[in-house]
């Protein structure tokens, strides 16, 4: 492995996030999927805009959103991911930054906006997404500083960034920089939608490229075209060396082979909100791995991260993560 | 009284919050006056910013806030303040019409950008607050429509419109066409600062337009440069007609002419940001005033709106308030 002198990068969608609280009323009034994520153009956005009710502004995205939690567990991370020039982008730049996290992707100067990201929260703590890409599309291989990356000891890349060209040209250029340069790369499935529209990419993707693979159940069960989650593990264990699988209350499953553990979720007094959950737990899992923990500690500490970030509103952590993890 | 189809209009600035936890010493390194708001101009914001942890952005401003107050209570009510046509503005803009209030203020094509309030929340509960008010200071009489001031029950004037040559000519546009149409002036003296800068101007302004004035024991003692606050208190009595002082836990103080009624705060079980208490109090006090309610009910529903606001980050209703009134 070469000389690195980071512990993670992370790569995707730079977004920031808009969050309102809102009722079951409110999503089948505007037709919106609950608990999914959902890509909308400029003119839709605007639209939904107008009808929601008055909103906060957080820095979000999902491998930022892991990248600050890794920070903020005491991790050595970077970020790459586009914005614009805008009061939007100034947001986003300085949260990321202000959270602990290297960024240096230039900005673009033109086109779309930063992206955003409209939240609702129902009462049951879930949260429906749609998303403007904006910005964030004109991430492209040029972003790429191969350097940077082969400074890593793990690439982390967001699935969500597979559906431009230039994203997936971004990811593929990052994936081969790192297993050139002896490093470990991760991938997160982001959304099944993803799945189901890029099924085969994906397989080969992780086949040729991934060594650490993040996906929820539902996810994991689209990739693999499974019955159910057993079923979905069984095919897992084959795809790379290690799979986190996570399922919400239900903890963890970790496959490396022949080793698995089955981790239980954080205890956590009331969820607020589960922006985030599946970011957090990576970025857990992954500074447990970046400290040579074995996988059941780094599934721990993923469980422990997703724990903080669901017994609030918004998807970064409120209070210092290095607090919440047990002695060495 | 002429036929009023509104119950309150508010003139203010029109601010975007930037909130962050953080403790004394930053405080102390920064050189802020803890508790305080301090105005800064565009460089000083910078900076700041760049010191500054990751933030949460909510609409904010004092007279909006108490607006967004006063609609959540139930009450019909316009804004008056000024936005640049920029991303922060297009929020100000959302947040104030989405949470029920008229909003028609024409935006800034040009100059400054859309004010904003850096505000750092101590362990303690504390706001201390630095704000560049960029494009809010290019509110001016020509923003002020007769028609529309002329058809609400009440003006709520902020103090704070007062730092600027075109906002105090704004306010006293206000003033005379509220009185000139029968309705009442409701002026909050904002911050102490204001006070110590415009004492005689905002005493004679008092004196000639102020129905209900709005003040915390800080600003009143200023006011009337007084030993202790039963000593402002007793000043404060002959200035306007309603003089309504608050004083944190200790809740407040009415007066009207003879008529006296000393009021607590509400029950809290957390204090967890005092930002916006003293705008939602006189959200809460302006809401019964218009309906019709005695003043100690007045100041009750002022004590049951600022207890609402402080018990959260954030100083716009979470929960709607109308659900905390005792039955009329």
């Amino acid at each position: 492995m070469a000389q690195t002198t980071l512990d993670l990068v992370g790569i995707g969608n730079a977004v920031v996030d808009m969050l309102t609280h809102t009722d079951d009323a409110f999503l089948v009034k505007n037709n919106l999927a609950k608990g999914a994520m959902t890509l909308v153009d400029a003119d839709q956005a605007h639209k939904l805009y107008d009808e929601m009710g008055p909103a906060v502004e957080v820095s979000g995205g999902s491998a930022s959103n892991t990248m600050a939690g890794f920070a903020s567990l005491g991790g050595n991370g970077a970020f790459v991911g586009k914005v614009r020039n805008d009061q939007l982008g100034g947001i986003f730049s300085h949260d990321i930054q202000a959270a602990g996290v290297r960024y240096e992707t230039p900005l673009a100067t033109s086109g779309a906006p930063t992206a955003r990201c409209l939240i609702f929260v129902t009462p049951d703590a879930q949260r429906t997404m749609q998303t403007y890409l904006g910005a964030s599309v004109a991430l492209g291989p040029d972003d790429i500083n191969e350097e940077l990356i082969a400074s890593a000891r793990v690439t982390y890349l967001e699935g969500y960034l597979w559906a431009s060209d230039s994203g997936r040209e971004a990811i593929i250029k990052a994936a081969k920089i790192a297993a050139g340069a002896g490093n470990k790369v991760s991938f997160t499935l982001s959304d099944a939608f993803l799945v189901d529209a890029f099924r085969e990419d994906f397989l080969s993707f992780i086949c040729d490229h991934v060594d650490i693979l993040f996906a929820n159940e539902v996810e994991i069960t689209a990739l693999v075209e499974a019955q159910d989650f057993d079923d979905s593990f069984q095919h897992t264990r084959r795809l790379c060396e290690i799979a986190a699988l996570t399922r919400s209350e239900k903890g963890s499953v970790i496959a490396a082979g022949e080793e698995i553990h089955v981790i239980d979720a954080a205890p956590v007094e009331q969820v607020v909100d589960t922006t985030g959950a599946g970011d957090l737990y990576a970025a857990g899992f992954l500074y447990g791995y970046t400290r040579n923990r074995d996988l059941a500690a780094c599934a721990h500490m993923g469980s422990l991260a997703a724990g903080e970030i669901i017994s609030h509103f918004g998807a970064r952590p409120e209070t210092p993560l290095a607090g919440l993890l047990p002695p060495d």
